[in-house]
């Protein structure tokens, strides 16, 4: 059995990291780390996982991390893995990131959009970007992941079959996304995440400068083999999990609906997770909550020569830990489903 | 006092009508109808309206309703109002038709999208597309008026300036709307308008053939004085009320996000219910709830060259019952903003 | 037209405020304070107000309230008021306070319970308790109003005329009540209010120790003629308005419901904002939604020999800023329905 | 490997029926019927299921079922049980049935309050009633169970330790609980589960004439060794999943609240589901979301003497097919947590 460890353990996505862990028939939870809880047991940061056997929180340490796990999920605020995750790799752990440190090859961009110095460009060169149905490949063989933003898994796996099989005007491309509220973290006691603020309202934001834009736009860049710019449009929508991508683009060729439904197939065969919808059935994101599953649905719409695709995915399984403990079961060669095999909770 | 009624009392469309009138300065609710509920008062169809001054229901009747009121507020299904307006009309009466029936001037579009012969061509020609803050003269003139659909509403208040204004490329259009539940109406009984279905779920619906986009065509059409197409892709969101329209345009100049706002306040200088936001802020359903304004906030993406322009509303107000009320003060001759100029309920 | 001002604009209760007395038909708003946004418009805190016509927010300052405003409401937090009411009332303005410290008129009670000095005990004792459905001749009269708290107006009219008519067992009463999430405030930033918290949960909290129990007991006490204690159990429900209060009693005699629906249309046979439903209708939260109305429902469970009272309240409109406005209209010797007579918001 | 079956697959006990057994450890599923999906694989009725490994539904039919299944779940309507589960248990097969036909040991109770005659009083009288806090030990006897209603589970694991340790006065029993909406089920189209009517609504309903509540008074009156009569009041609440009980009574003598979560603490200490919170902590139904568990928290009121009892539970969970898992577990002898041991789904 893997000794897996979480540093961070009392954020939502350190939360969902312990349920699937915990469960996982190839690995054991035996480290976890919390600023906020340490020396208290998960249970006082999550009632939720009162009675689960797993490990009392520590402070965030490395050695202790090292000695303790030979896996280690990073889900700590951006800036953190930067300046932590080589150590780690070098004591021979295999690391996940969840920030957005080692999702960029080109530190410049990061430091752009993230308005931040990158301390370790040469590990995030080397990084490899943790999407497996897209770099299976390179996921086994690698030590460092970075993690894909929520978004940016929902929009890239709806696009990269036409990206692939240069289906559209790359010049086209607009994504449209609507996410619920626990993408924002546990940790932002803001106005704009209370619950009499959001309940009723969907509203959009960073409009135009969103920083999944970026990520979005390298991981199309690489599919297309030249550089793709997008528009992207999140919005926070009341409701807990889940994303909506609906995605557009101007078709170079003439397909209906079912060519198209059968290029996704086959693009992704071999993709355990990933479900493509027939003609005329469109995703829903209560049809992913709490899974690993990404459902996506197609139109071509004649009138105006565009495709639409939509996607849905849980933002915090698939759109963060369960892609992260996905990934982890490529690094160690076991069955990518390991620990992921269970369908969404309905209703 | 006018004398107003409502024909279809008992749905959310008609609910509001009643919640409307019953405070409006210059009107009286003296005619209310409802096959459901014939017989009893409107508290046995709407608790909420236990209690307040209001006339019995009664079986639809055109000459009762005639005799009773002087505007009349059809909140019908599709493909009666064709039937009955004329009569009323011919009667003297002014006529808002909550349907389609008389939103499109040329009704073989109504046919081929309603899948419904239209029964009063001639009427559908005369009638008057109510949406006030681009047709106020002619609804002040007219005698029967075709309410706009609720997503119509928001998208063409969000791209008419543009158009108007021929800032961009018309064929690069597309309108994103998220719509909460109440817009599908109180007699759907289906499973998709479940709670525990909803809740928690967005999702797409009638991608590509939804019957609202060739209302919207036909209004940007007018404006721009040219054939326009558009992509326009609704979901169901869960909440109650509200539409939030995401809207995307290549721009043909090159305007920073300043002068659009400027320019989109010099085209509603005169719309009392039109809130442009400064740049950088941005709609939220939430604020227009239960009032008849719409927000308007711009982006200009520099990166893509395009404009996005997101609207918010309350689909039961601006987008049904509210504009109806505008359009009828706009045909009485009285201040637009009578009976409406209170704001949303927040939060 | 009365000048009217509220201190502590940009809270809920606040907001509330302006919504129903910008359509007051006796009232203007000449005043607003706001600490977070002096100097700003309210439309700032609140896009739901953009576009209103009410005055910028100043700093709170006693003499220029006093200057603008001949009514003010007192929207602060607890232990404000009783420090600055009382110039207030010298300057000759009528005062509405809707934090607690004018509720009790046992300040010892007040102290026990807030945990906190009372500085202004005489006033307390010659304020009035602003429960118009059961005061109404010396809130006429009076200068000071404690505003009820949003429990308390629930459970004591639910009770009241069970009391009154000495029906039940009075040490058999046994108050569970259901909240919106808004009766927390806009300020508390804290874990149990963010959205991804509240949503989907609903639990108690202050079992056995909530403030609003001891006021409830004072009215109760006063109507029953003798000391009255009750269990009091407040929940957190996933929505933003509405308290739904269910009260538990042993009868006394062996009325049957009907009896006891007669019984309580007669004692608020002269209450314009209380609904008693027909036996075996209920009510709902939505009921209420925005506006002044108390809806009851009745049971009498022969089985066991209780009494099962059920009320329904807006905790924003009746539960506050709505009663203030009933309790204004009263001081002011205008129709208690004044700004207040318009129907739920539905759905 | 234990092959497994559910009658009425297509509602959302089946569902969550399969959910859980996909993953059960030592059970196949091997059996699925459904009316309304009958020839269509699960997908079809909940796209949540796509792609899973099940068995395509069937038409119901008692032989299919016993032959390719060695235990039953019967999640049909009330009455269809008793007159198919005996021709199944003489088949040998284990049968837990999900419905209210086997929760009775006395049908006329059952006749009483279903309005229905019982077709198979004696099954009913050797059935066992399913809640394994409590009867583990005749469960693992049994033939035939029947699960119990989710507002029970809740009410009686709450209050079973003060009947057993004649701790209370069982003539003050009061259970105010309140429940999602997903307790309806799936099949139900009224007006009343409809998203727009439910969302911002807390109502009451079926006070004082439950069908839950002599299935209550059932169990607890045999703990108690007498009869109990209780005040039962359900609550609808704006949440699709989880039950919250809270449960009054007048203490017998006076212990403080840390007594009665010790005296908790025992009475469950080989309840693996079942988490006895510190004083001063109240449950909350989002933190059993999914799971199996079941949270209670205590509180005495000296004010009153009386003790506040609060239980939250997964009403498709533990108050269904969750439990009808664990009762199977303990039928076949295998750990009763088999299959059920994850933590709940957090947010």
């Amino acid at each position: 059995m893997l000794r897996t460890g979480v540093v961070g353990a009392s954020g939502y996505v350190g939360a969902e990291l312990i349920r699937i862990l915990l469960k996982h028939p190839k690995a054991r939870l035996t480290y976890l780390s919390s600023d906020t809880y340490k020396g208290q047991p998960i249970g006082k940061a999550f009632p939720s996982l009162l009675g689960v056997d797993a490990p009392v929180c520590e402070e965030p340490d490395l050695s202790a991390a090292s000695e303790k796990a030979d896996v280690l999920f990073l889900a700590q605020h951006n800036g953190w893995a930067m300046q932590h995750a080589g150590s780690l790799v070098a004591f021979g752990k295999k690391v996940i990131d969840m920030s957005a440190d080692f999702r960029f090859a080109d530190t410049a961009v990061y430091e752009e959009w993230y308005k931040m110095e990158h301390s370790a460009p040469e590990a995030a060169r080397t990084a490899v970007y943790g999407l497996p149905e897209l770099k299976a490949d390179r996921i086994a063989g690698a030590s460092l992941v970075g993690n894909p933003g929520c978004y940016p898994t929902g929009a890239i796996l709806a696009l990269a079959p036409l990206l692939a099989n240069r289906s559209i005007d790359l010049s086209t491309i607009i994504i449209d996304s609507k996410s619920g509220v626990s993408g924002a973290g546990r940790s932002k006691f803001e106005l704009g995440y209370m619950y009499s603020e959001v309940e009723g309202s969907l509203k959009p934001y960073g409009v135009g400068v969103h920083r999944h834009t970026p990520e979005i736009e390298q991981e199309l860049s690489e599919i297309a083999g030249e550089p793709v710019k997008v528009s992207f449009t999140p919005h926070l929508v009341p409701m807990v999990r889940g994303i909506l991508t609906t995605a557009y683009a101007s078709l170079a060729g003439k397909p209906d609906t079912n060519a198209l439904v059968k290029l996704y197939r086959g693009f992704y065969s071999k993709a355990g997770f990933v479900v493509i919808l027939d003609a005329g059935e469109y995703p829903a994101t209560k049809d992913a909550l709490g899974s690993n599953y990404c459902h996506i649905g197609l139109k071509v719409d004649d009138r105006t020569g565009r495709v639409i695709v939509m996607s849905a995915i849980d933002n915090l399984v698939k759109g963060a830990a369960g892609q992260a403990v996905q990934n982890m079961n490529l690094m160690l060669g076991v069955d990518e489903r390991a620990g992921l095999d269970y369908p969404a909770l309905y209703p």
